[in-house]
């Protein structure tokens, strides 16, 4: 069952490389190895190729777990570097044209092929081969992201006692990292934010020693990985009563991710759900403090297909999971960001973060 | 003080730039970004040249972050993508000669900058003009190494009652990373390892749902960061009385772990030091269980040079600290690996992960 659904990817991606009349592609980029073996380790090179079986390059660490994990698949352990041994390879299978992942190739590992093949062999650069076919999820692959995203609102939930004055950005990270693990996640998407009064302003803060104060805006950014499968979400707290300034800027973040969710359907262009959100933004005349792109795609990786940004004209289609995320950040003062993650179906969209009613009320208090 | 320091590293950056006779270099690679500027952040690239200052491109996320952490280095906001104002920057500047790393530059991005600058402009691909500075350490390097080493025996020790038959390995996993960060630790520096049983025969084994069996060699492998930089040792532990096997594979690994420390020296080869711990190995007939280098160089990064590997002649300088972590895995049975941190040193090496005393006398149990 699971070997079919990758030998099923893999057909999809040596069509896409027939129309590129290459013979091979090598895979490099780990994501995308997993994405068409179910290799979760951290080393390893997939040559796919439509004559002959593809073959699996992969280092002593982690030749019993390949073989675990990527069944019938022909392993190839590396002997000098991981370079040298595709190389070898390649001159065995005397390609004419061999692609490689332009966007994942060091220029190093490219010179080191250029003066390894025979001249008969053609090097040629393809970009978004897999990635192009991960950007759409089955529906396996929905329900992983699903279960990945709905455990984390009721994990920062039950943090809401320790934002109080006093606790530090650290503490609350350790903590919340702590219980993603005992509520079933493999690890942390990503290194999580906690990001206190002046500092939430930052978009990217790194939890430091900084208590809470009375009045501050806390920025929690976080997520978990179950199988394989990434989430992401952000909340925004107040120690104590917020401002109304604060209030205010809620609202219209709040009020900006509404705008973009609703704006989500199968066909619309990825820029126009960024512009959803940037209206309302920008008609409250803080359009200058929203300065990253209102979304990104989430699966195996935390960042990737489709990007939710201005200027991308790809447009959406059912499948598609991302996050929807736009914020406001007023230097030496303070910000907001609200983020959830969606699932597009063939109506509109889904949240996958947290409950469907959450998104029609609001009814979920931001202030402690 | 901290300014001065980067300056002068980024001063003997401009050396090797100028043996190369290239007139500016394109720093992408984050921890080299890193170590010549402070930046923490997760997206940012450094210019570096002789004539005029060098300047730091980043976008909006980081703008108020690399301004506190970079202090008096002219920034660039990014606007379109990265490359595109890396390019636009190039082409203001009207280089001859452009520098990038090999090794970090998706070929990608080589074409994309091909394609921007005039014809007058030749890039010129280089390899380790930072990496060779980073892997001989300063004394405040040294320090803060030490600082995250030292705290990492006593985390793993913390756990001791709780390596017993029942517990699982996920648990264990979960439950170190969570004292890690009690501990001081920023994150961990890479997946916690936790492997038992059979699985213990997989060097990186990802913590899994396995209960410990009585019997069970347990192999834990983790370490954390702090102030940037990274720490890695392992531990391996037995469930209950260790049969004679393990325990005869225990005391061979910690032999070739004693002997490769006392081979470690100013001017000696790496692959030397390598030779001592596999020598150990091969004299047991148990050679071909040992698949991996003998240690890797940490710093900024968990896996940096040197290499302490066959085939790597490269001669060991005080100041490099790297892990040394021989390891015997029997496939379907279990494994041992023990790893520490080390500093060379004007006489010899000195340990970072333990007490120094533990390696004259191996006091350290294994077994509970």
């Amino acid at each position: 069952m699971r070997a079919t659904r990758f030998k099923t990817r893999r057909a999809r991606v040596l069509e896409s490389l027939g129309a590129l009349e290459a013979d091979a592609v090598i895979v490099t980029h780990l994501p995308n190895v997993r994405y068409l073996t179910g290799f979760s380790g951290t080393a390893g090179i997939l040559v796919l190729e439509s004559v002959q079986e593809p073959v699996f390059i992969t280092d002593s660490r982690y030749v019993s777990q390949s073989k675990e994990e990527i069944g019938e698949l022909p392993i190839r352990k590396v002997v000098g570097s991981y370079d040298e041994t595709l190389a070898r390879y390649a001159r065995d299978r005397a390609y004419r044209t061999l692609a490689y992942e332009e966007a994942h190739c060091p220029v190093s590992r490219l010179r080191f092929l250029e003066s390894s093949l025979p001249e008969t062999t053609r090097l040629m650069g393809c970009q978004g081969l897999v990635e192009s076919l991960r950007a759409v999820k089955d529906e396996e692959e929905v329900e992983r992201l699903e279960r990945a995203a709905r455990g984390l609102e009721p994990t920062v939930d039950s943090l809401r006692d320790e934002i109080r004055a006093g606790v530090s950005e650290r503490n609350v990270a350790a903590e919340l990292d702590y219980r993603l693990r005992h509520n079933g996640y493999d690890k942390t998407a990503f290194d999580t934010i906690v990001a206190s009064g002046p500092r939430s302003a930052l978009p990217h803060g790194r939890p430091t020693d900084r208590r809470f104060e009375p009045g501050d805006l806390v920025v929690i950014d976080f997520g978990g990985v179950m199988d394989g499968y990434a989430s992401d979400v952000t909340r925004t707290f107040s120690v104590g009563e917020p401002s109304p300034e604060a209030r205010r800027i809620y609202d219209i973040v709040r009020e900006a991710q509404r705008a973009a969710i609703a704006a989500i359907h199968p066909g619309i262009e990825a820029q126009k759900v960024d512009r959803a959100a940037r209206d309302v933004i920008e008609s409250a005349n803080l359009g200058e403090f929203f300065g990253h792109g209102t979304g990104h795609g989430i699966g195996l990786e935390v960042h990737e297909s489709p990007w939710i940004s201005p200027g991308r004209a790809e447009r959406l289609q059912a499948g598609m999971v991302f996050t929807v995320e736009p914020g406001i950040y007023i230097p030496g003062q303070g910000g907001v960001r609200l983020e959830d993650d969606v699932v597009v179906t063939k109506e509109g969209c889904r949240l996958l973060s947290r409950a469907e009613k959450a998104l029609q009320e609001f009814s979920w208090v931001c202030y402690v």
